[in-house]
């Protein structure tokens, strides 16, 4: 698929389709960060009225904090931007399916939508292993769009993993 | 029950229902401070070794962030204590069932055990509408104790709340 979008920082207009591609794509540029410095490559972004408001990736060893999960940083970062706990109105773009804690954070901070790329069939709380998202018991719900850029959020996980075995079969 | 710990800093060496209520009159320290803010009155600790390595109480609305309940604080208080990720080895108490949040960055740092006072019926994650602690797909699983000092911890909650509709109906 042409990405459309490169070059021009400007979110497409069309439809909600582009306009998520467009999102991951940045995110996906925020998990190459994550890479670069040795980082399991995952990244987020958060959008409120069609415009990034803050952007995150994850830095769990670098920081040796066990929240640093891509989109718990933006989201920490989007309340910091805003002044407030409550994110209402906020989309959340992130390469892999968040884990329980995020996921959980996004139902505290009252999130509009989460769209991700990758399932996490190890701990994915939208969609695989939870629903958190629809628990109509919590006091707050929110949608989930779940596979857009799939494949390139899951491929540059394999190949980081990838790249580790291959290090580490060579040491 | 007679506080036999006051004015001893000390941990009982007797047995662990003893040390559990010496380490959640601690955390309920901890919710005084919230309270003394106008926050929700929820605090916790975190021992490791028989030893408090860091503290923390509700600060969502001070802070203006979604994450910055008790427990949250306190674990990632331990994290920067120990200047590791994973939170082996330690207890964290804390005076109210914690959110799906806080449960999952219990599973994410690896701790040993949550101890807690009162039960959450809106959102407790460990016992009441998720038992997270012992979800066998999850990388890691850990100890829950429930009720200690249970009626102080719910009691604390139920006053800060009465005060505020208090507060209201004379406004």
């Amino acid at each position: 698929m042409k990405d459309t979008d490169s070059g021009n920082n400007q979110p497409p207009t069309s439809n909600t389709r582009d306009q998520d591609s467009h999102f991951m794509r940045l995110a996906l540029e925020q998990a190459q960060l994550a890479a670069s410095l040795g980082e399991v490559p995952i990244g987020a972004v958060v959008v409120l009225d069609g415009e990034v408001i803050s952007a995150g990736y994850n830095r769990r060893e670098i920081d040796a904090d066990p929240s640093a999960h891509a989109e718990f940083c933006a989201l920490i970062r989007a309340a910091e931007q805003l002044g407030r706990w409550r994110l209402t109105g906020c989309t959340v773009y992130v390469t892999l399916e968040p884990c329980l804690m995020c996921a959980g954070l996004m139902q505290q901070s009252r999130i509009d939508r989460c769209v991700y790329g990758a399932s996490d069939p190890k701990g994915g709380a939208l969609g695989t292993l939870y629903q958190v998202h629809e628990d109509q018991r919590l006091n707050h719900n929110f949608t989930v769009t779940a596979g857009v850029l799939e494949q390139e959020c899951a491929t540059i996980l394999s190949d980081f993993f990838a790249g580790l075995r291959a290090r580490k079969a060579g040491s």
